[in-house]
């Protein structure tokens, strides 16, 4: 049987399907959404979630004239088949395949690039207000999530917005749900909005049957809107947005197409600002993705019938080993507190949380907020640990700055997905963060060359009682290198192999490459010096001016970005003191990262060890 | 006749204090801080603002072991004086001086160094949440403002707060102000509760009235407080906190101590996070402050008869150049629009606000959402102007990465006070934005000699099409080198004279002294190359390979940090180039700078012009 599905071939195609047949469309989706997911991997339960809601936009918006931002946007798959990029999803997330995330580059539709949280609001907002400057009329619409809400950004658009007071529509795409369970306040608000559903669906009743009053209906509505602020608060849920100057539509039932469009289409009609409260449930249709919605947040390829992950699991992580190595130290020292920003799964707090619940804090998603929550912590005497990704650590470079380290307390950061993260790609790479950190004075930032060095390092910091930051990457932790356990001291590298001429100075995860870089320069007959940096901050000096004597070629390595990492410090050592040595500085270049396989990546970027070793043997010949 | 200001003398003093003597107290404090600061300069209205509030919350706590959290901190004088520390403002923001913003390192009484806005609420509640596992009992308090409200952080704290519920209080010191007039829908929310304030005083009186029923009281106000969400709307101002989670008490008039102290003992018994809403007037007790609150927010010396500032005014400062010259740029070009965070007269856009208000736009402090609704803006087709202080903008670094730059708008930013700011100190400095934007690829960052030059770039930046930053100093405009106008083209510097031997390559602010330094050199003999650097990024690689022909010392000079500034890009040049030259790099060491006047703190770094020219004659005295 022909699917209704092929004959979406364009933006706007959704259209011209006979309304009819809409619910067999979002079904044929969701089986698409699966068949191509659990081969790929990719996002999974937050796009099952939103099928009839992104039908429903697509039905009431006109692309590309009007403008459809989704917050994080790893919910945008349904929108990417929706406007023809049904072909894209063969190489969902791989290297020069379609991104996960909204691209204006991949599609006009894509109206806004995203990946972090908590943006949409402000980037409709701009787009609203330059729209009415230049005299269009075009929609403007933002989809977030309750968990994104909780995003201080989130609540600086709504508070301009009610200032502005320009026409733009926000969906908020209740599900109940962070990545994990969503935490806060709000949180809780929004809860007993669903739970008076009940009672909100007898007013939005009541609401549309005197909208349907013919001429008179839409008034009237709007003179109740304007009743006395007391009558309004007894009869309209979501007087919170309300009182911030928000008009507040809804709650309703997020699979039901026709009555989000109705809602739409009441919201078009409101002057200013208007959210639309949309409940949706994570992994809908998919059975086991509804009992498992976190699970299949973000998923490795899959067996449908199972759920099971296909891909054999290899060994531990480097978050595992932090996971279990947090835990034994906060056993022996009951100040030690864990921090995250709604994701205890993802930096592998979940076991931490289970044991010291009253020691572990989700703060959702806020990573402002961690930071200088951290910083009153260790203020008060505790040692807080604060466990956020590497790319969204960057939502909180002032707070590190101002409120951790200009008073030296004793915070530590834990860095995690630092460097290449892999399929993510541009929004997501870690690949920034010795350069925003190191700028900043009274830091000291750590790297552990494979998985035994993080638990060292972390009782190094546990006993630091200054800022300190540690990175490590994505993935597998390496295991090779165990023999070398030289004590953890600031400021201090460690020499793995002396050799002569070449100094291969490598930064956490490059070490590992470094070790096979020394062994294809053995091939080349040069007996390389390896040496693990272990501190992006402060760097061992001591140890550049000594290499001196016996190496002209240093080569630092780091998955970084050159503009402010560790080889720029060595640079700068290099020309102060003089020394008469030249620099292979490997790091990434001026540039975003785009989505692939990590070792993929490495290989573009020249940081796998094939390639440094040509770089090494090229300077050696020229020299 | 002897002052009852004299009988403070440490923390606490104030309880010894009889009650009668308290408003003659409150007066004699108003006097000595027009007294001080009008000598010194400084904060004025805020401090004038909260002189009751503050003596109510030391008669309400016990120091050191309450927590007490001032927002910003410009606010903390009258905390100042009432834990010892008159003597200090004799020194006020000078160099080695007394801070005019809390510091831990002056006084344990003050619990957490502040600077930035909107930080208090996560501080405090990580103080109260250690507080509670450390089995203590001592209270937390953070004061904010309303403007400090409208941050972002501010909100995530809340919602923390709300789920973490545990015991503190916030006092929301509400004067419809930020520096300038407040801005968005939580300030016109607020406004609507202090119009209210009739009505819910007698909320208030109530509720007083129950208390006051022996026994039973509290528990009765409780029991009202918890009644049907509907009921509670209708007594309740502030339903927006509680909808949150947040208890909230008020409106009360924070001119009235007696009123203050019994909220903040109610509150004390309240279990979980309370938001007390005290109303000050900005300026209070000073008529001329009071009329213009903004003008005397800070201040340089003034007389107190006349409010005029003693200090004779320079010519324009750099923010006056910019001021005008986009005005004049607006006129021609109607895709231009202005964004300010909360400081239109700052940043110097108050001219713009004035002629085109319609497309100037101030967001609040917020500058998170102030880059990514700028970057919805530009997506949309506008050119946006964002003029936010170096320092602020730090609070905007993964907005400007993520928002801005991976998608290559074309958002022009506006860097003002980059630099040595002067008496507001650590948290204030303008030393990191080379840093922290730096490493952000796609991203043009350029600094003018002088305030033509200032006007050329904004011409280039408006043609640019891509992100760019132009980062300039406080104070007044250099008009030097004016018949130096090479035209700006990307990525090259200018050479306003060829020597040889000795390469100045200078930055901004830079340039200036660089022209002082080529003076003094000549004195030695010396005939250095003198050039304006121009791009911090992309740097003249060209420029730097030409120049090794004639000269073997570089010297660079930038107003930033050196980790991640200009220098350390012309080592890496240096190093990978194999450039036979030596490198002296002159940038601010890797630490926070303290208060003082500008000219005082360059010499203590080494960036005045006689300092640098010995670092150069000594190093050619050892070639």
């Amino acid at each position: 049987m022909p699917k209704i599905l092929d004959r979406i071939k364009e933006p706007n195609d959704i259209k011209k399907i006979p309304k009819e047949e809409r619910e067999q469309l979002a079904s044929e989706i969701r089986e698409f959404l699966l068949e191509k997911v659990s081969k790929t991997g990719g996002h999974l339960s937050s796009n099952l979630g939103v099928v009839e809601l992104t039908m429903a936009l697509h039905l009431f918006l006109d692309f590309p004239e009007d403008k459809l931002v989704w917050d994080v946007g790893h919910q945008s798959y349904v929108h990417k088949i929706l406007t023809g990029r049904k072909q894209g999803f063969e190489n969902l997330r791989q290297l020069d395949g379609m991104s996960g995330f909204p691209k204006s580059g991949e599609s006009d539709t894509d109206a806004f690039n995203t990946g972090h949280s908590s943006t949409s609001i402000s980037a409709t907002l701009g787009m609203a207000k330059a729209r009415d400057l230049q005299g269009k009329k075009n929609k403007v619409v933002a989809v977030i999530g309750d968990g994104a809400l909780s995003g201080g950004m989130a609540y600086e658009a709504l508070n301009n917005a009610a200032r502005l007071h320009t026409n733009m529509i926000v969906i908020l795409n209740d599900n109940n749900m962070s990545i994990s369970e969503n935490v806060g306040g709000m949180a809780s608000y929004l809860g007993k909005i669903r739970t008076d559903i009940r009672y909100s669906n007898l007013k939005v009743g009541v609401e549309n049957t005197i909208l349907k009053i013919p001429k008179v209906g839409n008034a009237l509505v709007k003179k109740v809107r304007c009743s006395k602020e007391s009558i309004k608060r007894l009869i309209i849920p979501g007087m919170l947005f309300e009182d911030m100057g928000i008009t507040y539509l809804g709650p309703i039932d997020g699979h039901n197409i026709q009555d989000i469009l109705d809602m739409l289409c009441r919201a078009y009609m409101v002057k200013g600002p208007v959210l639309v409260h949309v409940i949706t449930k994570k992994g809908k249709g998919y059975r086991i993705a509804e009992k498992y919605p976190s699970v299949f947040h973000g998923v490795n390829p899959f067996r449908v019938e199972t759920g099971k992950t296909i891909s054999k699991k290899g060994g531990l992580s480097y978050t595992d080993v932090f996971s279990n190595k947090l835990l034994q130290l906060a056993k022996e020292n009951q100040r030690i507190t864990a921090i995250t920003a709604a994701m205890p799964s993802g930096t592998g707090l979940s076991a931490f949380k289970e044991k010291y619940p009253r020691r572990f804090i989700d703060v959702g998603i806020a990573e402002e907020h961690a930071v200088t929550f951290a910083a009153g912590m260790a203020k008060a005497g505790m040692i807080p640990v604060v466990a956020i990704y590497s790319t969204f650590m960057q939502r909180a470079y002032d707070q590190i700055l101002h409120d951790v380290c200009l008073g030296k307390l004793p915070v530590i950061f834990i860095l995690d997905r630092a460097g290449i993260v892999g399929n993510d790609g541009e929004t997501h790479q870690g690949i920034f963060d010795i350069s925003f950190m190191g700028n900043i004075p009274n830091l000291a930032i750590l790297a552990p060359k494979n998985g035994k060095e993080l638990e060292n390092m972390l009782e190094f910091a546990i006993e630091f009682h200054n800022p300190i930051a540690i990175r490590f990457p994505r993935g597998t932790v390496y295991t090779g290198l165990g023999e070398y356990q030289q004590p953890i001291e600031l400021g201090k590298s460690e020499i793995i192999r002396k050799g002569k001429r070449v100094a291969l100075l490598a930064l956490g995860s490059m070490v590992k490459h470094a070790q096979k870089v020394s062994e294809l320069l053995l091939q080349h007959g040069i007996e390389a010096t390896l040496v693990n940096v272990r501190f992006a901050k402060p760097i061992d000096e001591t140890l550049l001016l000594e290499l001196e004597k016996e190496h002209d070629i240093y080569v630092t390595m780091e998955e970084n970005v050159a503009w402010g990492g560790y080889g720029q410090q060595v640079s700068s050592v290099i020309c102060r003191e003089q020394l008469d040595v030249s620099l292979i500085n490997i790091a990434i270049k001026d540039m975003f990262v785009e989505h692939g396989k990590v070792y993929e990546l490495y290989k573009r970027l020249g940081l796998d060890p094939q390639s440094i070793c040509n770089r090494i043997i090229e300077l050696m010949k020229k020299k």
